[in-house]
C-alpha cells in the first residue's frame, strides 16, 4: 500500500518541517534537497521517511538547527570541519563545497568532519563534485550495528562509501554502498513482510548464523560485506574500518562503538572519544589527470562495454553502478514519489505536532 | 614441502635476476625490495615466486627494463605518469614518491599511472606514505578474471585497493584487499592440494556455481566480493569498477577486458583502448587534518578496542587489518622466508638460464 506524491509537494512539506525545527531558509532548502534526492533516486530508507527521526533528535537537543559550521584546521588541499552538532544534511554539503573549492585551485580537496549527524545518502555529496566535472568521494560512520569478523559485538556502523565519476552520454557512475552485506533498510523490509532473510546477512546475539530478520533487534548484529571469513568478511570489515578511520579518527569524531545512535530513544555513550559522528569527503578534478572529454569518452566506452557483457540470464543485464538510481529519478520526476502508508501517517502526525498542513 | 631462505640470500638472488634482465642498480634494488617485502609479509603469491613471470614478460618485450618514467600531465596535487612499459615494481614507487612530495607541500597528492605492469603488493606502496606520517592509498587494475554480477564473462581483474594508516604503539593499519571474494593465489593453493573451494568463489563457463578449483582454467570466472547479488556482489563489482576507473580510465591505461594478461604465453588484446595496465596512488598528510600525535593516540585506542571485542570463539580474536602481515614479517626476519619446492626449482631453472648461481 502506497500513495504517490509529487516532488514539489514533498519538497514544500519537508522544507516547512525543517523551518519549524528552527533551520534557516537556506539550511531548510538544502536539507530538503538531500532528502528529496534520496527519494527520487529510489533510496526510500534515506528520504523523507527519516524526517521524524531528525525531528526527535532535535527535540532531544542532539541536533543544533542553527550551527556555526566552521573549518578548524587546514592546508591548501585538506581541512577539518566542526559541524557544531548540525544536521549532517547541511554539514556534509558545506564540507564538500570546501573540497570542491580547493580542488578548483590545487587539483584536489579533502575534508574530514566531526561533530555532525546523519548525512543522508552518500551519493548526494559525491554528485556535487560530479557537477563540476570532478570525481566525488564521500563516506560516513554510523551507529554500531555490524560485528567485525569472528566477533559477535556491534562495533561498526553500516559505514557507506561512495565514489562518483562524470560520464559523457551516460549518467554518472555512482558506487554508493554500505560496507555491510545488507543495509538496515533491507532488514526492515523483511521485518515488515515477516519474511526470512538470506543466511549471511545477520547473526544472533551469540554469533550464530540466522535468517530471522528480528535477530538484530534481539541483540544480534549485521555482518560485514563478505558475510563470513571464507567469503571475505575480513575485507568488508577492512572497508568499514577505513570509513571509520577517515571519518572519525582523522577528524576527532566518535568512532567504533562510541558513535551516537541515530534513534533518539537511545542515549549516546556517556564516555565519548570524540564529538558527534564523522564524515569524509573529497573532490578531484578529472582534468588534473587528463582532458575531461577524453575521460568521458573512455568512461562511456567502459559503461557500454560492461552493459553489453554476456549474462547468465539474458533478461538480467549487467547493472552499471548508479544506473538504477538514475532510472528511478527519471520515473519519479514524472509519476511522483511513492510513500508507504506508515510513512504518510508518521509524517502527518509530525505535521500535527508542528501545527502545519499534513500531506 | 618447503625450505627456508634468509632475507639476505633472497635479496641478493633477486637483485641479480633483475640486473641480468637489464635493470639499473637502483631499479633492481627497488624491484627486489617490493618482492621481498611481499614474502616477508606472508603474501607468498606476490613475492619471488613471481620472478620468472616478470622475466618471461621481459623476454617477450612487454616489460622495458630501462624505462623513461615521466609525468605527462599535472596540477599542484595531481599527476599522470607514463610508466614507459617499465616494471610496475619500479613505476608505482616512482608515482608514490610524487604523491608524497605533493602532499608535503599541499597536504595531499594523487597520481594515476598508465603504461605500467604488475606492481606487486599494493601494501608496499601505501606504506611508503605511512613512513612519512601520511595516509597511503594504492590500487591497480589487472588482467580480467572476474565477472560482474549477473555476467559469466571475465571483465575485471582482482583489482586490489589498499588503505594504510600510521598508528602509534601498534603496527600501521593496512587494509590491502583484492575486490574479488577470493584472490587467484588462494585458488592455486586449492588446485595444488586438489581440494574443493567454498561455493561463492568461482563460477563455471556458463555461470553455474561450482566448487571445482579448476573451473577458472576451463573458462570460468572469479566472483566479486559478496559472491552473489543477495550477498552484495554488486558492491564488490562496484569496488572493482572504482579501481579500474581510477587506475585506467583516468590515466589512459587499458581497462576492463582490455587489460593485458600477466602471463607471457597469452598475448595482449590486439585492439587496446589505452597503454599497459594502470595504477592509482595517493598520499595525505595526517597533520593536514589534526596533529599526528592525536591521530596516533586515537588510532591506537581504535585498535585496542577492536582487538578486545568479544568473539564467538574465545580462541579466535578480531584481526586488525595489517596485523597478520606485521607478525609474519617479525617471524620471517628471524627464521627466514619459506619457499615451496616448485618455486625453488623454478628459480633455480631461471638461474641456469641467466647463468647466475642458484639458490
Amino acid at each position: 500500500m502506497h500513495k504517490n506524491f509529487s516532488e514539489e509537494t514533498l519538497r514544500n512539506f519537508t522544507k516547512q518541517v525543517f523551518t519549524e525545527m528552527g533551520c534557516s531558509e537556506e539550511h531548510a532548502e538544502l536539507a530538503t534537497d538531500v532528502l528529496i534526492q534520496a527519494d527520487l533516486r529510489g533510496v526510500d530508507s534515506h528520504g523523507v521517511a527519516r524526517l521524524s527521526g531528525y525531528y526527535r533528535l532535535c527535540c532531544k537537543g542532539r541536533i543544533n538547527t542553527t550551527p556555526n559550521i566552521r573549518i578548524i584546521h587546514e592546508t591548501p588541499t585538506t581541512a577539518t570541519v566542526d559541524g557544531d552538532s548540525g544536521l549532517g544534511l547541511v554539514v556534509a554539503p558545506f564540507a564538500m563545497k570546501i573540497a570542491i573549492e580547493k580542488a578548483k585551485i590545487y587539483g584536489s580537496g579533502w575534508v574530514s568532519v566531526k561533530n555532525s549527524n546523519h548525512f543522508g545518502i552518500a551519493g548526494y555529496h559525491s554528485l556535487m563534485a560530479v557537477e563540476e566535472d570532478m570525481i566525488g568521494i564521500s563516506m560516513t560512520n554510523a551507529s554500531p550495528l555490524v560485528a567485525p569478523t569472528y566477533s559477535n559485538e556491534r562495533m561498526l556502523g553500516t559505514n557507506p562509501m561512495c565514489y562518483a565519476f562524470p560520464a559523457g552520454n551516460y549518467p554518472p557512475v555512482v558506487v554508493d554502498m554500505a560496507t555491510a552485506t545488507a543495509a538496515n533498510g533491507k532488514l526492515e523490509i523483511a521485518q515488515r513482510a515477516k519474511k526470512q532473510v538470506p543466511e549471511g546477512w545477520i547473526q544472533d546475539k551469540l554469533g550464530n548464523s540466522t535468517t530471522d530478520p528480528d535477530a538484530l533487534k534481539n541483540g544480534g548484529s549485521l555482518l560485514p560485506l563478505g558475510s563470513d571469513k571464507d567469503h571475505g568478511s575480513h575485507k568488508g570489515f577492512g572497508l568499514s574500518a577505513t570509513v571509520d578511520i577517515f571519518s572519525a579518527v582523522l577528524s576527532g569524531a566518535n568512532y567504533g562503538p562510541w558513535v551516537p545512535p541515530f534513534v533518539a530513544f537511545l542515549d549516546p555513550p556517556s564516555d565519548p572519544v570524540g564529538e558527534g559522528i564523522g564524515h569524509f569527503v573529497g573532490a578531484m578534478r578529472v582534468d588534473g589527470f587528463r582532458p575531461i572529454d577524453e575521460f568521458k569518452q573512455h568512461l562511456d566506452n567502459w559503461i557500454l562495454t560492461f552493459k553489453n557483457a554476456t549474462t547468465v540470464n539474458p533478461n538480467k543485464k549487467v547493472v552499471i553502478p548508479g544506473e538504477p538510481e538514475y532510472l528511478f529519478t527519471q520515473e519519479r520526476k514524472q509519476s511522483g514519489i511513492p510513500l508507504v502508508q506508515p510513512v504518510v501517517d508518521d509524517l502527518n502526525q509530525l505535521a500535527t505536532t508542528l501545527k502545519i498542513n499534513g500531506l
